[in-house]
């Protein structure tokens, strides 16, 4: 046996990026504006001031700024597990038997799980820093809730969780997690809220969605004082904050000698495929390089691929600014597919304008092809991935043997978000052959999307 | 806020040790033979030869040389997740107040969460370096069969794993995991060998300890063509295997610029502890250092500090060789406590010697107090320890808040051996007030111990 080249790649501490990037100072289109819920009109910062933290909410509409510098104390946060490491996928390359090279980076090693945290610090450190003493949210698979509760833990801040009921009851061991670092979880929909307590007597057993959580926490947020909502994806600061992932991987990238041809990255709202696209993308938008970039959504729930581009709400009784963004409807009820956290029916602004555009590419995978994928990585490479991240590496398995096929020699970079060490009874489900595909038709889609409300 | 220093210490690729470390060649009191349990003559290699893979026989007696190349087949899987971090613990420093310097070797970031991998990788090497084709294990908490299930699943290997039937229920993921890598999981006592079917005829409830499922895998082995049995802890090549933690540290230590006082980890066979510990003992043993090592066991499984130094078997059927240990009796049935990994009536032979000889300490931590370190640990560093974990913390915690006490700076390293991600079921209960410290008295213990057979 010959020894192999270098497998990982890992930063030192100094190399940590110090700033993340704001890619919507790069756009040449840029997003279309948030609009006021009420007026229609759009949004300033001081509109979300309500909401969230001030920082957040300037982030959220800086459209100047390229890089923004990351605080101190959430750097020091980040070298509790950053860099992650950046690995060259041996295993599944001889598995599949691909001249590609495939690369992954490794988000699973953070201590929680998965990239999530990367956020949920930077979140928690501006509320903690201008008097906030409260926060609420929602969490879908429960990665960002358990995130968020580590966060809101070391900055000193109290936390409610409302936790989509189907995960709240298939995934026990995340809500455990999230209570083990003191935060509060609620199942939504819950009595606690209007939002909840409307669709709980409309449908009893509604086993809940990310839209419905958010409408709870929001709720929560406005009628608590000194709290605020914050959010784990879809919004442009919580992608901004994920571009430490692409930032880091650039330098490991070129600590391995390569670039990558293609960025792959599974998607619910955007915050982890912008994380690590995003850095890379800007080398397109400035006509350096030409990299592909897809976004691997579930066959259940595909705004990218089937949805329409509208204003919509990001959340299911319309709290929320609306979004310009592909989606299939905010009422629209994902089917209890194990991966939750892509059961969202939008796509974030940023990356809605980047699909447009045709700067990015989106494909749509079946919930078994999903499973398949991951257990293939799993034997080969030794990590079991989040059922999110199994799209991910589905899209990745794609092109390798499409790469296979060609006999081209390729680099594929794409994001593992998550291990799925408590995600196993999805797993089991679908050892025992117990999932199914879960596909929409594109009328359902029709139908669904036409009860959205038209603009100007 | 001020910069702190560097928090992680991870090593290049090129310095991950290629050899590792034998501490009998170093020890002037050897560890006394083992016996052949029907002669009861010392054993020799060619004894274990239908047990075990010859070159992990020869390991295990192996009394001269110190140190034992690792093959390149096993140095290229430890790239995939080694050099694990040595981490500062600055979050747990400033929870306790303590002037202490706190390090921990992470070993949670194996893709199977323990340290376990590191022998299974090179058992499993060996196995089918000599032509088998199955292997069979026990397995208490699931850590082991789970780094075996992917060391199976790695080299090409069809396992069956016995798993304790109080930790097939209490732990259900783990026993998932194993079989998305493949594996064959039975709760042991079974009715599959004649040691499961005797032991469940006199107590049909019987929920399993780690003797019962030894001798069970060992009696399937014995059955099986081609088939070798290989074991997680205790003997003497699995520690040799986990020297590589110690080896590691070592030079991360150096990086950090400093040298342990005291080296701690959890005690269930010894594996873990003489992975981190014998790596610097040897510098005690060559009169450069006086370090102390601590090894921390569970207060309802004593052997350590309230066993007595016997010839004894490993397991509870009496299969294997008669070892010179601390043992509470191969009959004792360990309290159901969820640090599963640590029910084990006696220590390895090695690590029996050092402490008869004064060259290590032990201490028993009660379950409660466990539960409650890993709690605070979870809280200020965003680790959730194993259940087995938070007993080296638990005893970390008391060295630390003893140098408060003295005001004394002291530099304290422990072994992190795997996180709780999957034992979330012991935090829930430890959080509702439903777990219990199961001590044992010493007259219990004596009357145990009381029936082991006495030879010359």
């Amino acid at each position: 046996m010959k020894t192999q080249a270098q497998k990982r790649f890992i930063l030192p501490e100094n190399e940590i990026p110090t700033a993340w990037y704001n890619i919507v100072a790069d756009m040449k289109n840029k997003p279309l504006p948030m609009l006021h819920p009420g007026t229609k009109k759009p949004l300033k910062a001081e509109d979300l001031y309500p909401l969230f933290a001030k920082e957040l909410a300037h982030q959220e509409l800086n459209e100047t700024d390229r890089f923004i510098e990351i605080p101190e104390e959430v750097r020091e946060m980040y070298k509790n597990y950053r860099s992650t490491p950046l690995v060259r996928a041996y295993g599944l390359e001889k598995a599949l038997g691909t001249p590609a090279h495939i690369y992954f980076k490794n988000e699973s090693v953070s201590p929680v799980g998965s990239h999530k945290l990367n956020s949920a610090l930077a979140q928690a450190y501006y509320c903690k820093k201008e008097g906030v003493t409260n926060i609420t949210t929602e969490t879908g698979a429960g990665q960002w809730g358990a995130a968020l509760s580590y966060a809101a833990s070391a900055f000193g801040l109290e936390l409610a969780v409302y936790m989509v009921k189907i995960s709240y009851e298939q995934k026990p061991y995340r809500r455990s997690i999230m209570k083990t670092f003191g935060a509060q979880v609620v199942a939504s929909p819950s009595m606690s809220t209007k939002a909840g307590r409307k669709i709980l007597t409309e449908n009893p057993n509604y086993q809940g969605s990310l839209g419905t959580a958010i409408s709870e926490a929001i709720e929560l947020a406005q009628q608590t004082p000194n709290c605020k909502y914050v959010l784990g994806s879809v919004l442009n600061h919580v992608s901004l904050h994920q571009t430490v992932i692409g930032l880091e991987a650039e330098k490991q990238m070129e600590m391995a000698g390569e670039y990558p041809d293609v960025v792959i990255a599974c998607f619910g709202g955007g915050s982890n495929f912008g994380g690590m696209a995003f850095p890379f993308l800007r080398h397109n938008l400035s006509g350096k390089k030409n990299t592909r970039f897809v976004a691997a959504e579930p066959a259940s729930c595909p705004k990218l691929t089937h949805g329409v581009f509208e204003y919509d709400f990001g959340d299911e009784a319309g709290y929320t600014p609306l979004l310009p963004m592909f989606t299939l409807g905010h009422n629209f009820s994902p089917a209890h597919i194990h991966a939750g956290g892509l059961r969202f029916h939008g796509a974030g602004t940023i990356v809605s304008q980047l699909l447009k555009d045709k700067l990015i590419e989106a494909v749509d995978i079946k919930q078994l092809d999903s499973f398949k994928a991951g257990i293939l990585f799993a034997q080969s490479e030794g990590i079991i991935p989040a059922p999110e991240s199994c799209h991910a590496i589905a899209a990745t398995i794609q092109e390798a043997l499409k790469a296979k096929e060609e006999g081209k020699q390729k680099t594929i970079l794409f994001n593992l978000s998550g291990h799925g060490l408590i995600d196993m009874t999805a797993y089991d489900a679908y050892l025992s052959g117990d999932l199914s595909n879960y596909e929409l038709s594109d009328e359902e889609i029709k139908k669904n999307v036409s009860t959205l409300e038209k603009l100007a």
